[in-house]
């Protein structure tokens, strides 16, 4: 098996080769990567060290296989909250496994990490090719989910009940350690067991992942949430429509959101601090100039504004001050006291976003990742999950790809054209 | 002039005839009526009496006009909340008066009776056939709106100044009755003005009016925030999913996107009350049954529940408790007292489903509303809005229309439909 | 059981009453009827001669039931072509079945009629609660279909051998021809035999019913076909977009798809006739005026104007001769042979009208379709279907809904609406 | 003027700066490039040799500009055959040269090249940010379009007589070898001219460029087509659903279509050369097996099989055969010979795709492209389009752009995965 992180050796267990008569097109060489940097001067340092500069191992159908599929079992489990596409990625791993490699059995989990802890009383269901035939079309996960880690030898444990080899968690930051620690577990117990992740963010905050799966799809939604903001806005006088989008760390879908149409005024993100009072003015002088604006907040953002609750919740994550609810009410307040007239519409799109199924390109791309997360499964990969960079599939290691934050970069070309399409301040202090 | 309410005559202005080359089927006659009773037994007494049975006047192209098209100008103005169509209407009744008739100027009227009160400073603006081409994709109103009544001789002198002898109001209950005070105003001045109101209430709550324009767009939106809410409450244990949907007085839109797939397991109206106790034990039943529950809940639902916060908004509605935000928080915290989990994922689409562009029904319904509130004025009727009865277009006197809101029936066929598809218990006390 | 056409007595099998026990809001009287027509002066002369004007009966749950539902199986079965919303109607008939009623078993017949015959080897599939739940997202129908009818005593003979009481038919004229010979041969065997039809006809032809579930679905993707159509014509000089829509005998779909938007210029449907040379003639007057035109055309519009194919397909129905093939060439040929420059775009958008899922309203239509059909069918009505008119549900006799087909009255309110978007002339001749 | 492939040199007009008060971010510097490979082995022998490896300039806002944006006008012409986005890319360049950059007048040209030949009498329209505010909402293009080159003289006559400085050409393939020969035409005879060229090939076919604005839109639209082929298909047995999708030289769309919920059984492109007899095997194999499939066929695919019909369209397109016809009816007649059952649909849904506006991520890419355009154009760029290569938005000499098409490569990764999604033969030979 191959872990890039762990040193970690087992025997193969056979001499498989790819079983599909037809061919999958050609089989990706082990030694195949692609660069992570994309300009010279960023790759000619390493090369002039005599280095190798940062690279990616790619995905794709190995010729030869770590497991013989006819031996073994699969998993499949989700984790943490909705996001469109988790279904495609379902479907996409049964489809795989059981065209393209005949694995017999998969079981998918049931409430997430829960599933895989048998003292909680949650049997596993199995996942036949069609019994996931149309699951694309609905929204959400139909193993349903939970949030927050499991003890990893429960876990294990269950898994070697089920004689399952291949294990597939489809999750967040914290599925993911959770996933990295299922695979130390096994290999600490020295058995052979492959564990992919297929990273569920739709914030699409991952480092060295170009585009998570869902986040076309929440993008899209979240366009309409500000189409009706923006229509709101102007039904009125003083019309100000206030969207709040999803964004802890990173204000992806409010910064692509608001490329779409160019009708936000104000997009505000966790990567650029504003101040209340010169957020204030500015409205101001929009509602003078042209009597409607649009405010898109992403959830993160302004988190310094507020008192802090405190707390985490059943993920780890930081509970965070409604910022939405927040704004809402100190610029009523604010053109309350100043006597003049406005009508803020406030709209909270979240749940209608998250539960969406995935468009047509999330779905294609769901197709993808699970495809690929099969094949590195197969050819025995292991703590890993599926990423995606210049256009093509690669293997990044858990660790990598939870080491940090993907974030907007204040300096850069995305929050450039923000500033460019909302015409507003580069920075609101 | 006719207005079937007041006593009122005016001579006929010309002896002018409808001015299409080529027509437009045929002419609708003066005595054409249809029957508002469906049923024999509800006719025969009245014919046993001796006496007409209720009918409403038919809509449609009068081949005598009382206005001569090329001597008149005319209006259109859009009050209180959005709601799917308004732009529909602008553009069929602009693209009517223009094509079908030749009537030269036609104003918009800016933020709603506002518009019409000249020391307000919003000016008109001249609406054209180009102008309105693409305007049906827009949600909103391109004239943007306000709520609450103006002075009617005021608006009277704004439309004396501006040579309007049709006006075309559209807009909910209070924005009918300021049409009506505006006809009663031009009446007692004895000006020859047609007021036509085209009646616009997402919660189709008119009565005499089976459907009114953006309902069914309404509840195909309201079904998207279902959709969710039940893609969300299957994907946690104990997933409860709560939607606060329009519906003020009347929960036909709760009803009926209810009735759309039966995903809902609660469907909670004005005209139904029901207990907080009985909701949370059947809550309860439902949980340990099936693991997850979809509530939907019109705004205007269990008003006696909460404590009445008072007051009224600008068009005079009543301030109503917040339903939603009430249930949410007192589900919560019923199942936190029991230590029972919950999942709880609350959605309140309003602003997303005001704000939508009217879907192809009410689009075709919009065009149809514009077309016969045209014809209406032209044949100088007055003080009435265009209706829809038994699939034919009506005329409505406007005192008729706003007399008393049209409810759901407790024991009729649509409520009975909604008790089918959800199970849920006929009374919840 | 109450077969409104065949005098036919079959003794009441028991003394059930609904099972329900909490109720669907009241129970539907047996003499409950509705007005067919809704004019005074369309009742008075039967009221006068002594008669009862024309009525059609309630639909709804009956409080006497004439089977007990734990002792009979039913089946469904769905012929013709694709319609939105059929996979809505199997729906709400299993889970009326299952959750109103408490019928054990139900059976969904594959392929048509040919799967209620034995030797043609398509075994029934059963239809649980759990196996229905989504399939409202589907387009389609999960049972498949056939045209062209089979041996009523075979198929009777697969009932009885199943032990079905009630069957429902959805489909076309056809489809419930078949239906209704179903239920003589089991009226000639003295089998308690229910056999309900649910209209399905994308067209919306069937008299006494005001709309047929998909038709709103239809018009709305027609409209689609039309913009496309719109845009493909405006973007070039002299563009023609030419749409062929649905409609073998009545031009509904065409006609209310032009109202949407009012894109369509001519509207060609088969109630009104028209020559190629006045065609020609007026879309050269409008394409020097204006540039560009669209033409949406019903597939039985102007079969006069073709040779006579002959023949009829399986289903029974007269081969049509391809109207949009013989528009597309005949316009290209005149203005080729004019030299004028055509850029005519042909669209054919059949198959994915014909395919799409159910649009919301048809979605919760289809839902009250299936249980008011249930409804019928335990209260022991036979070889009727379940009709629509002036807004409710109603119980219409096969002979009755296919004696004639419901057309446009080019003399009528709809034509007129349709001339009055399109500025075409009332007939081109 | 910088143009990476003519040695042209125009001294600058004057000493510019970007005239927005706020900034876009930050500055683009001049030497800033991306790698055009992304493998280490590919960059390799260019280093070892001494050799720069190929890269390609990055986009975005100059410091310095060439044209004093106060003094110049602009122009838009957009070219071919419609493609989704085209109308986001006019408002999101008249958007960017008014509100960045200060440039007073920017002219649309009429029906492509021929609104530039003043003879042709088109007058250009005026484009200002009022006007094309909603326009995003519009499929096609609001200047419409014609096929065909025009003379480069005429044409930069008419630009120096608008004082045009810098001019937008919205095309595929032919239109930017038009612009060349503008671009060339202008550096004659020594005028200062930015043309700056937008790439529209909804094949996503142009080298170079990673993703070309409306192919995702298209996938999306042609997706709908295939569901609708699949449920056809399902529907009946034997059944068959066949879409023609666009896709002269490269089958991107056929391809990625595909990849969507994975309903395809065949996909045919003009890539990977099939044989008419291993098609028709391995359908029938497939019908024996399962009942029903579906093909998708690029337009461009199978050429070989038909006999050439000769010519060349107005663009210089050679005039393919119609292989969507020519696949129904042999797979017909070949069933039929075998006198087996066949339900065979075919969906051409080319227009409704062309057609159909921009989904929200091409939106956003447009506004980008847009905005690049007019950067490249203000800093003194012309012969070369905006290009995005590796999520960064480039400079490409139009030279390169053309020079030859981008195809699926038959070994590579997305073939593999085509196949994999649909289980066909490798080859079908």
């Amino acid at each position: 098996m191959i872990d890039q992180e762990m040193d970690f050796t087992i025997e193969r267990l056979g001499d498989c080769r790819f079983p599909s008569p037809m061919g999958l097109g050609r089989f990706t060489g082990d030694g195949e990567r692609i660069l992570y940097h994309c300009r010279l001067d960023e790759i000619r340092p390493y090369l002039e060290a005599g280095a190798a500069p940062p690279q990616l191992e790619l995905a794709g159908p190995r010729e030869k296989l770590f497991f013989d599929p006819a031996t073994i079992s699969a998993g499949i489990v989700t984790c943490g909250g909705l996001c469109p596409g988790i279904n495609d990625v379902i479907r996409a791993v049964v489809l795989s496994l059981h065209h393209h490699y005949g694995v017999g059995k998969v079981y998918g989990f049931r409430y997430g990490y829960e599933g895989l802890v048998k003292r909680l009383g949650h049997p596993p269901q199995l996942l036949t090719p069609e019994g996931v035939e149309h699951i694309s079309a609905l929204g959400g996960t139909i193993l349903a989910s939970s949030r927050g880690p499991q003890e990893p030898a429960e876990m294990v444990d269950c898994l070697e009940e089920l004689g399952i080899a291949v294990l597939f968690a489809i999750g967040g930051d914290g599925t993911l350690k959770g996933a990295r620690a299922i695979a130390q577990e096994a290999a600490r117990r020295g058995k052979a067991l492959s564990v992919i992740g297929i990273p569920k963010t739709i914030d699409n905050d991952i480092s060295f992942i170009q585009t998570t799966f869902g986040f076309e799809t929440a993008v899209a939604e979240a366009q309409r949430a500000i189409y009706a903001a923006h229509t709101e806005a102007v039904g009125a006088r003083n019309g100000v429509g206030l969207v709040k989008l999803m964004g802890r760390d990173s204000g992806f879908i409010a910064a692509f959101s608001t490329l779409v149409e160019s009708q936000v005024n104000f997009c505000l993100v966790p990567e650029v601090p504003f101040s209340m009072a010169s957020l204030l003015t500015n409205l101001e002088k929009r509602l003078a100039l042209r009597g409607h604006a649009v405010i898109a907040v992403a959830e993160g953002a302004g988190q310094e504004l507020m008192t802090a609750s405190g707390g985490h919740d059943a993920s780890g994550n930081v509970k965070l001050g409604d910022i939405g609810v927040f704004l809402r009410d100190a610029i009523k307040e604010h053109f309350s006291q100043r006597k003049q007239e406005l009508n803020l519409k406030y709209i909270d799109p979240s749940y209608m976003i998250r539960s969406h199924p995935a468009n047509p390109h999330d779905s294609a791309l769901c197709l993808l990742l699970g495809q690929n997360a099969v094949h590195a499964a197969m050819a025995g990969r292991t703590n890993m999950v599926v990423g995606f960079w210049n256009h093509q599939f690669t293997h990044v290691p858990i660790t990598l790809a939870t080491r940090q934050r993907k974030k907007i970069d204040p300096e850069g070309v995305l929050w450039g054209s923000v500033l460019a399409a909302t015409g507003q301040p580069r920075m609101m202090y």
